[in-house]
């Protein structure tokens, strides 16, 4: 067992107090993106519930730790996706949740968040931005701050997707997690690792925000001055210290994937496989096609970690 | 319990025979497009599978049977999801599989019947042309005819949908089902009825190919000259007297949408679940845009039943 924070008796026991409609996603071969990928591969989809992303397994764990605590009120800074769990799970509980977010995050992403019944707040500058002002307000008030990736809830609640992947086909060679702050990544990797080591764990993140690929390859952490990318879901630039400690235990590699390669990846998933995803929900098949002479004739498994995407943007980037 | 042809033990036992891929599907509340329709609605994801489409539910157990019976081969008639099913059911079992379809079906449909390794033959009508050439074929080569919605293998691997619908939430009030031979229609309802009684049991289907609903309303079969709809996975004919039965017994109701109304409902699909489907699919959505107030302040669960669409088309009808 790969020694980090992670524990696997508790993301065992996490899967009973995640509602169930987050758990037991889809894992099915999709034969004609595998044929032109040159490799099997597998889909693992985190799409199909209320929120769209994955991101409600961790908040399920988050929200339910704060109400056996007996606290109201919770903040967290959010690219979008986190938001939207938060404020599901939280409505759920009757807890008052507020996401700081950038003023550019999608408006789908933005607007859903305020359908969940959650406070918005923006922020004119990027993600890290948001987190400077979550943890203001979290102080202000004297709430809760949920900090996605460092709180250990968020990882083990990703990591339950590792064990659906553990359990459901012992034949993967590799599997592709999308790289932000790290949560899915450290929790994915640390239950392959424990229960299926002999399956590579790669972390794809885009060149544009490469933050935590440069300090898994430097062994340190790195920030960057800026991010872009059209992944928003993973553009952060200031990796949290203990995050890539984990991560270093756990991942095999961590790769970096051109803008290019994940708009052709977007529009391959919707030609090939008849899904509209999110940018980094694309990373994993980006990592394939920039990289197809590592894969060929391996069997891979992509973690489809999200669907909220404002329509015009992918309209104009896959151009349908 | 409703008498039918179906066998509600035998339903439960056929759950252990399907490859667990195409069950426990996802369901869960859109709440987005549901402020959109004024009523609480369910999607259950019945495209996150190798074949995109509900139909591996009931060609398992075909397959199953065949195989289990010393057979080599099988053949069928198929709108294009039938045939994919069949294809990838029967080549686990090592089955020649034979699919006999309109030149007209989706090339989408097409080429993934023929990537299966399925024999593909095409013929210039429409799916009642289709059915007449592949019981010629089987009686020819002497080889098992399989009949969607006849054979009760088709309506029983579709009935297991009822079962996850009716385990999963006590709190439908009414159902939507597309209808077109009757295999889904007779197999959910049947298990609703049988399970959950007080649940409403709604077929839907194209007005352009209204056959099987207006044999409902008359009780007796009505045949029709021409279908005309986008909705290709529905549009027979000729509805067969045995599974008319079974559907005057189990439905509630059957009703006929318009084809602009199938578009709008594919567009919200898209715009307020992200979610691609075949018109087939959509009919659901469609029966609540053309009665709002029948819906209104209800919760409704729609069967999201493939996703196997062209896509030149489907930006054609959805205006992308």
């Amino acid at each position: 067992m790969p020694a980090t924070r992670l524990d696997l008796a508790r993301i065992r026991a996490a899967r009973r107090d995640i509602d169930p409609v987050f758990l037991d996603t889809p894992l099915y071969r999709c034969e004609v993106l595998g044929r032109e990928l040159g490799c099997a591969v597998s889909i693992k989809l985190e799409t199909a519930n209320p929120v769209r992303s994955f991101k409600g397994r961790g908040t399920e764990l988050v929200a339910g730790l704060l109400d056996g605590q007996g606290r109201t009120a919770a903040v967290c800074a959010s690219a979008g996706n986190l938001g939207q769990a938060l404020g599901w799970s939280g409505r759920r509980r009757g807890l008052d949740v507020t996401v700081v977010a950038s003023r550019r995050a999608p408006v789908a992403k933005l607007d859903r968040i305020r359908a969940l019944g959650a406070e918005l707040e923006l922020v004119d500058g990027d993600f890290e931005m948001a987190r400077e002002r979550a943890a203001q307000i979290a102080r202000r008030r004297g709430i809760r701050l949920v900090e996605d990736s460092l709180d250990i809830e968020t990882c083990e609640g990703a990591a339950t997707i590792g064990l659906e992947l553990a359990d459901g086909a012992p034949s993967f060679d590799a599997v592709l997690i999308a790289l932000g702050g790290g949560a899915m990544a450290t929790g994915v990797g640390y239950v392959l690792k424990s229960l299926a080591p002999e399956v590579e764990v790669i972390c794809v993140q885009p060149l544009g925000a490469p933050a935590m690929t440069r300090s898994w390859h430097q062994r340190r952490v790195v920030t960057t001055d800026s991010a872009d990318t059209i992944a928003d879901g993973v553009a952060g630039r200031y990796p949290i210290p203990a995050v890539l400690d984990d991560l270093l235990t756990v991942a095999d590699d961590a790769v970096l994937v051109q803008e290019r390669s994940i708009v052709t990846a977007m529009r391959m998933l919707l030609e090939r496989a008849g899904l509209i995803v999110e940018p980094s929900a694309a990373l994993g098949v980006a990592a394939v096609l920039e990289d197809r002479d590592r894969f060929a004739g391996r069997h891979v498994a992509t973690v489809i970690c999200g669907s909220n995407v404002d329509l015009d943007a992918y309209h104009r980037w896959v151009r349908t």
